[in-house]
């Protein structure tokens, strides 16, 4: 039985995944973490030109290596225009920087970014939408049905303009004292297969999910001796265990979904492709691990920004080019159980033939 | 001076050429003259399925290597977005095919696929919409105001999308009793120039002008003898004069330019594609002079397609990599005086910095 898959959608997942339908993706619609970044190394608060130029130089020199890449409409888009290959997909984000904490201070509500649109998305040639939602599923169920209705007129909106709909979930310390500690770590499995079963129902009319690696390896038997950083961990699991953790995932996810980044070092980011890939991820969209280490390069007085560039050319390149070896190993999309295989998708309403064109 | 591009239309032009700007594009787009031959091929009327056949046949094994395919909403679009790599570019026609003659039987009308439109065509993942008009600068001025109108509403539903608009001009034998006649082979370089002329004015607001070669070479002095058919041909010029006409073309163009193939042998189109390259041309888009002799080898019975597929990968291959190779010799479309390179362009409103996505 065929898998009918609407026509845009269809186009433009393929037009963000390589020929075996992997997801090697850089994430760069950073805003927040950046600017207070970059204002550090410049000494200043860091402005528009700033944010655009550390941007347009990611662009410029790493996203050869990637099968798309993800911008903000803010800082990042009008730089990368002209400098993005045409053959690499492109994706916005949607979602205001940060978010506002709930009425008990605890839950974190999302908002969308002003003045935007999938609208405005699609005709600047976007080929997804992303939205982030931080989302803790035992937060107050104002707060959860307040993001759940936020995905919901995403989703709907990205079916208006036939454009895939990436959603990512980033999930938060309800009860701990804070996300890096053990009983968090603990925790975290849960959150974010839970997170994967939510946002696979229909009503949401996800394409993909980005998800957060399902566990903390710093807190791994085998490598909470202080393997990543230089700090000794109490250890929840060993990595027997989390792989086990990525496979719930993948049953929890009803669509193709990829591992983020979160701002781990690029080491324990590797380790977490190889689990999240040999589990049924189909790929990757990675923002800091790949390049957190520039931030400190940017210079705001050199126009070529020759300290980046020396290292994104070498140290850049070869993480990138690592977390591509480790993808090998990804689902291709079109395999998800959703689909079943590339032949056996079809545009929805191609049975109609000749009547196609009208009805779409 | 920086030359302004709005963003959609930058970014869809970058994902219809190679990374060196160049347009090594197929069209698959034919309706009327396809299903005539099929229909004969088959030897009853052709179906949606034998062009939905056919057409999927060339871009499963031909549209790896172009920059882009354009095909038709009716025939070919459902059964090309599984096939066509996320890689390659689309581009979807939207006129009718064919044309209604004038009061006076002289003059050609075009008219737009019923129950399409340009909102279809960005939502349905094209980079660029293609119309094809029959053009004469000199028809009836009731007929010559249709056709300008025409591409004014076009170019006007493309800015609203901003989607790329590429406009396709034919011309026709007004005086002379058909095209292949010494007296059209003299008056057709005059025709293509002024078309281009014509359609360059930001009234139309056309981003890329598909262009008939400026001339007959089958009527050169080194070509008349039967080179390229049987037939041999009164001389109307020499290729010197040819590679004058072209620039002349080049001259008219405001827009940057890819060559047609208007169904002529893939050894005339070669020599059609360096001229027009040398005269600055940016690429081509080519249907039939690299497909069409594969029309005879499809087979209503094989679900396969064997007897294409054995040409196909070989011929077929082939003819697509001497238009390639033919094509290096293209400008890139960012070189076009209008642009003056890609260094020179910027998103228009990207001078707005942060106000830009609220702006757009």
């Amino acid at each position: 039985m065929p898998t009918q898959l609407s026509a845009g959608k269809l186009r433009n997942l393929m037009a963000l995944c390589d020929e075996d339908g992997r997801f090697n993706m850089l994430a760069i619609d950073q805003r927040g973490s950046l600017s207070r970044r970059l204002g550090e190394v410049c000494g200043r608060k860091a402005t528009h030109a700033d944010m655009a130029a550390f941007k347009q130089t990611l662009v410029r020199y790493l996203a050869a290596y990637s099968t798309g890449v993800l911008t903000d409409p803010i800082y990042g888009y009008a730089g990368l225009a002209t400098e993005l290959p045409g053959h690499v997909g492109l994706l916005l984000c949607y979602e205001k920087t940060g978010y506002a904490a709930s009425e008990d201070e605890k839950g974190r509500i999302s908002s969308l970014l002003e003045n935007w649109s999938v609208a405005k998305a699609a005709r600047a040639g976007a080929n997804a939408v992303k939205l982030l939602l931080y989302y803790h599923p035992d937060a107050d169920p104002a707060v959860v049905e307040a993001q759940n209705a936020l995905c919901r007129r995403v989703g709907e909106e990205c079916r208006e303009h036939d454009l895939p709909f990436l959603l990512e979930t980033v999930a938060y310390a309800l009860e701990e004292p804070s996300t890096n500690c053990v009983a968090y770590a603990r925790r975290k499995p849960d959150l974010v297969a839970r997170s994967a079963a939510e946002f696979s129902k229909p009503e949401y009319q996800v394409d993909v999910l980005k998800l957060e690696f399902p566990g903390d390896i710093k807190f791994s038997h085998e490598y909470c001796n202080a393997v990543f950083d230089d700090e000794d961990r109490e250890e929840a699991y060993r990595l027997s265990d989390v792989a086990e953790f990525c496979q719930r995932v993948d049953e929890c996810a009803g669509v193709p979904w990829v591992i983020l980044s979160a701002g781990v070092d690029i080491k324990e980011f590797l380790a977490n492709v190889d689990l999240a890939c040999a589990a049924g991820a189909s790929g990757f969209l990675c923002g800091r691990a790949i390049w957190k280490e520039f931030m400190a390069l940017y210079d705001p007085d050199d126009a070529e920004q020759t300290r980046m560039v020396d290292f994104l050319g070498t140290e850049g390149a070869i993480n990138f080019l690592k977390c591509n070896a480790g993808a090998e190993a990804a689902q291709p999309w079109w395999e998800h159980d959703r689909f079943g295989g590339l032949e056996n998708i079809v545009v929805a309403g191609a049975d109609a033939g000749e009547a196609w064109h009208a009805d779409y």
